[in-house]
């Protein structure tokens, strides 16, 4: 192995030659051997749009040459186009600031930039704090990077799965809208309602889901850059923050403002408690839709079996033939995964001190893999599960037939009471409800065939 | 003990005579003998003003007599008053849909009522299911209560809270605009800003949480009522809903609508969870401010002491004189209390199946104890703390002299390696940085007195 | 209202006459008027305890008069005894140390003590700090009466409610042994088992769980006393917290200790995240016995169906005759409060400083809670539902009939793939396992009826 | 890219040739592409590991062949060995079983073993399901491998790391054992205690969290082996598990037995819950050492300074010089990590249903992560900080001199009130505690100089 010498205010310090990071990179490498968990790659690309937007801002200020902007640029474009992905080695578990993941792409970038400049044989010279971190601080950027990268990931990731698995259950819910099943609260059998109906629910859950983080995630707009070390914007123009916002919004087609109170932007990350509350509402939900398709689907033959499936693999390695809601399984362990990853979340947004709040990369990983998690289990779950739901048709007819709870539609002609006494004659007896009804003298047989309809009692 | 007979289907019980409730209500007395945990009154009182408001509307469609409503609405009106608070001893720990809560309260209007027509010599009498319940299921009815419940306790304590402690942190913050303190970032000495905008970050902080609170609870102002057992709306009138929704906005002052899909209404809590995690948001942000008081407050002689606090009760039992930062503990405990409350809420809301969640409940002692809680202990952290913060300007000054950190105002005229080696051997040498800077040869003592000016560094 | 002049170190404060508490107090009443959860009887009756104890081994180490610690005994008895209860009117949400509440018990012990001691006609005076709180700190005696409350809890209520529960199931589970049904694994029909092997499951969570629980909570034996303000015992004498474990001891008849390092004890709660883990441990289980009984006793007609539950109450408001599983539901709830109570107890245990943790009263609120709603939840359902578990046999026997799962039987004898075969055509045609086995030419009928006996695949 | 065709139940499909993996894991593969998280290597290694004692165990019971054992055992050593970690493929995110990993395994044995087979010219053949996966189910190996993967993981790297930094923590309390300091309680100046007392606190901490874990990790030593598809054991022989368990605990070093009650180990993860409540009890209080240990290092100069640690990495892009506690830093994020997976084991360990959880891989998945992130952290806090500590005396005394609740020993001679009254004087006078307590006339210069000795304040 190759190594050659870099330098930063500790010292001297071999790194690998043919890597393009700097001295504090290695450093961190070294210094923080802990897990597997790389800083989330959604970061590292915002970061290098980051970059790039504060060059050009520093650009429009005066502040940097042509050449260098330009070579800033261009490094970052690599970056983001995904040249230089092996030269971002740092894991999560370091400075809670994210320093050192903020100094590994300026170190990247001065460096590319540096090889730029020398193939255009310009004299200039890239520094990684002097001029690829000019104007900022760890402090704004870190906190910028996690917004953007999270806004872009929700957007572009979450809300189209969300969408995806809507409409496939719009289009179960209308295709089934006549088919009158059971219903079931409390696990019992309660009165009818169609499988368009009940599909509906699903459906509305997701789109109230949609609506709620779509909202909430706007808070993230507003970017910490400009605040620099402790939110006055020391060592940066006042204009420099709204430029910066605005070279992002730009390049990455959404909108991002600068935010309104600095000090806010670098001590508390109460948008990313609030949007990923909105994240953990959807994972209940999708926790309540995985339950109901497993649960109608259960059987085939000693189960609720109302519905079919998809048998994508073998279910057992021991039992011959069968299959098992799967997609349901993977969908709810990540809601599981939501649920503790806000917890984490909430916990390390309580701890900031002073002008800082040193949990950033933890909330990052946490909500990216939020985000990562669902919007692939979500699209997972609707192209191996939902897309082919079907209805079983014989059990659902014969579920609605037997029930005992058709017997509702009896309370505005003969009172709850003695309603109650007919449902409760049938369950001991084991007969019918008309049986029941009409042994009691409350009703005839033909007023129990014209007030007890399952039609009528699904509300359309 | 008196008692007498009362009677449901289940069969015969014995109720203590002076007792307003009925069968139902003392079977869940002696089935569900667990904890102390009272279901909130909040939702009691919902309750009340939801079952006026069902009478209303079931009178307005013709199925309900003026007499009988008008016997539910003053006796509804008597428990919104607090007349019979006693009369409702159930527990959160009981069935998951809130079922015996609402019998609870059918049956003390129900049973109120009677006398009331009764003192009319009305021959007309109430059945607490097929009158006061008339039109409803307790499926649909306890989450109206749930959320009318939340969204009152939101607006009318948690906001005014939120706005009081805004309001302090306001006037603290521009009262001590002008006082130049050290920055600290990972606890550790930081380029100066002052004292005012310290604070506004606080305030801040209380805004942002305000506008998230208040959008998030908007979600919860959409009631199930209408959708009945299974969210069909079996024996209620389609309009039924929406004049509910419109008779309680009259009555409480605040917009609420018949929710638009009531199968998701029944299962789902998304808004819940949702609305919670906003408040999430605020119990972070008020650990951070908890925090931040009681450590800019720690000493008096070996903490870091740039503020004081009110003494308002002896700190120690064995240290005399001791004064602690008590408002804070109990702010930040409170803010522990909401994370593991979050926690419940999450869960519960996930564990829904087919036509109902059964956690109701549970969700709702939790979110509506966050919700008191929170305000309390806001109104009560500002009363007995933040209204008595005082800049200490001695040590605030002497800290500011002291830094090490002005030096980043020689970056841009020295660059960052330079300044580093500056502040560095100013701290190895215990010297100035005046001193050290001189020392370096990289500028001269005018530069440095011209160059490194505290107020020039907090961005104003 | 009459009230007296109280006086502390602060200066005076008026007190409702009729009230045995002093101004520290009483400041607390007004200083923290936060939420409705008071300080848990259990910590107020341990402190009882506690200051009985100090008393006599202040007295043992010479310190304290004979007739001092015979009025502070007395007075600790009558407490215990709940001749007091309306005078620890202080809340969870105070300080973190719990001072107000050892104080509380030191001014109102003081205040009865020295009735006490004029009733003697003796001349000497109780003082809350001096006397009561003789060589002790809130800061050592409220983690010791923490630990002792929290033993006591476990020991007293929750262990023996475990161990009912498990003495039912015991019962069941032998009583069932030779019910043969279908096991079902990710919801889907599986291999058969008895019922009394199901049931033994769930016997050996409780097992288990019991377990972890003795054990864990036998660290909180150890008690922090002896440590006073910060773990070094000042103005303590060095036995004196042996003595102290000692005195608890016997009077509650439980073991007790004096804790190695008092620097932990007063600044880590790591017994009590421990403890409350197994805890945590026993609601998963609960949840997952209580989900099992509503799901095997769902229906009655369009569930599974294959054991009833006692109908303890009317189900539904709208539903006539409606019967639903109340006590799995009250159970899971408490489940899910368990699990939030977990996360609080977490954080705050994490969130000492120095030498101490300040967040000690929510902590023991949680655990305390926890404990609580288990303890009565598990007796509430063990009395009125799992004492009335029936089988239902007819349902039980024809899901067994049903199964294809049987065919797990021919794996041995011709292989996972051949098998399949047979299970899948089975399914498609709809016909019996036994048709489908024949059919394939694999197996001869012979064959099958000897390999395919549910009796020999439940492993007895 | 070349393929080959593999074929299971379900029918053909298409695998890569070089890859050893077979149609479950390749359906696998397509069906969940859902996150980035691999199945832990850890689970992979214990899988391995079971197999090679699986085919041990049914080679002594006669069923499995010399060489198609010996084939299994070469594969699985290899596998061991990290020969074909390329090879296993799966996320986490899939059947909640771990069917798919549990047949990854079963499918690469299977074709390496048969390699060695025909290497060997057998002309046996290996079948994934007949031959690996002999006398076993998903259902019980997962859960097997799950728990010696966490067994060894704690055992090997967690219970070191911890021991690693007790032993420093010792090392420093003992070296700085004479340091008198000032004690802090609620962050405010409190009695004196050593240096070596604080931190014999925080080793006391990871001395009792080491018992703990160690304690509670012994409960997964119990293993699922034997009980195959529902529990009931159904084709393996009854004396299955007790030698597969054997033949692991040979194998790893390490103690292992069978579970007692199998319906028990496939459902419940009770032991889990309650070692990972462990975990989180050493979570919490490395929390509280990293804080404590950033703390006293906070300033240079504006900070409380009483300690100093390694300056491993220029700590800000922006300020020069600055150095930051990043290791605390590193090591509280690891903790927020382990409380929200804390939260996501509880709940996944709540879910199961009749006779499986189906949740294991995510419960797997978190409790390793903990395990490697808090082993990882705890040593790099070790090697890049604690070691480091250094004392820095002149701060120290000066905090000890100046400090007011020296005060606390004239209680024992002047009582709590008059003490207090000379702290509060001297507090709000600026005096020294000494001027004040002679201006008081309590007692003479001579008394306080006897009297008031930070050497014999802490108990010593």
């Amino acid at each position: 192995m190759q190594y050659r010498t870099e330098k930063d205010t500790i010292g001297e310090i071999q790194v690998e030659a043919d890597k393009m990071w700097g001295a504090q990179t290695q450093r961190s490498v070294q210094n923080f051997a802990i897990g597997t968990e790389r800083m989330p790659h959604e970061v590292v690309i915002a970061f290098a749009q980051l970059k790039k937007a504060t060059a050009k801002a520093n650009h429009k200020l005066g502040k940097l040459s042509d050449a260098k902007m330009k070579a800033i640029e261009t490094a970052a474009n690599e970056v983001i186009e995904g040249k230089w992905n092996d030269h971002f080695p740092l894991v999560v578990w370091q400075t809670g600031s994210g320093t050192q993941s903020n100094m590994n792409m300026n170190e990247v970038l001065a460096r590319r930039g540096n090889e730029i400049l020398a193939e255009q044989n310009s004299e200039e010279k890239l520094h990684p704090n002097d001029d690829v971190n000019m104007s900022q601080s760890s402090n704004d950027t870190y906190p910028t990077a996690m917004h953007v990268a999270g806004v872009l990931a929700v957007t572009e990731t979450l809300i189209p799965a969300v969408q995806k698995l809507k409409a496939t259950l719009a289009e179960k819910s209308e295709k089934f809208d006549d088919i009158i099943k059971i219903g079931r609260t409390h696990l019992q059998d309660a009165t009818p309602l169609t499988l368009g109906q009940e599909i509906s629910g699903w459906k509305h859950m997701l789109e109230k889901s949609e609506r709620m983080i779509s909202e909430s995630v706007n808070y993230m707009r507003e970017l910490a850059i400009g605040g620099t070390a402790v939110g006055t914007g020391i060592n940066a123009d006042p204009k420099f923050g709204g430029y910066v916002a605005e070279f992002i919004a730009e390049a990455v087609g959404s909108e991002f403002t600068s935010a309104e109170n600095k000090f806010h932007a670098l001590t508390s990350h109460d948008e990313m408690v609030y949007a990923h509350g909105a994240i953990k509402a959807l994972a209940a939900d999708a926790m309540k839709i995985a339950n109901d398709v497993r649960w109608l689907a259960s059987g085939p033959r000693s189960g609720i079996g109302e519905i079919t499936i998809p048998a994508n693999e073998p279910g057992s390695s021991i039992m011959p033939g069968k299959v098992n809601p799967t997609q349901s399984e993977a969908l709810t362990m990540v809601a599981a995964q939501v649920m503790g990853n806000d917890a984490t979340i909430g916990f390390s947004a309580s701890q900031g001190n002073f002008e800082l709040n040193v949990f950033k990369p933890v909330i990052a990983y946490n909500f990216l893999q939020s985000v990562r998690l669902l919007a692939d289990s979500l699209v997972s779950f609707n192209d191996h599960c939902a897309v082919g739901i079907e209805a079983n048709l014989d059990v659902i007819q014969n579920h609605v037939n037997n029930s005992l709870m058709l017997v509702t539609s009896l309370n505005p002609h003969i009172g709850y009471e003695k309603a109650a006494a007919i449902a409760k004659q049938a369950h001991n007896e084991g007969s019918t409800l008309k049986e029941s009804a009409v042994k009691s003298g409350h009703l005839t047989a033909e007023q129990f065939d014209e007030w007890v309809k399952p039609e009528n009692m699904v509300g359309k």
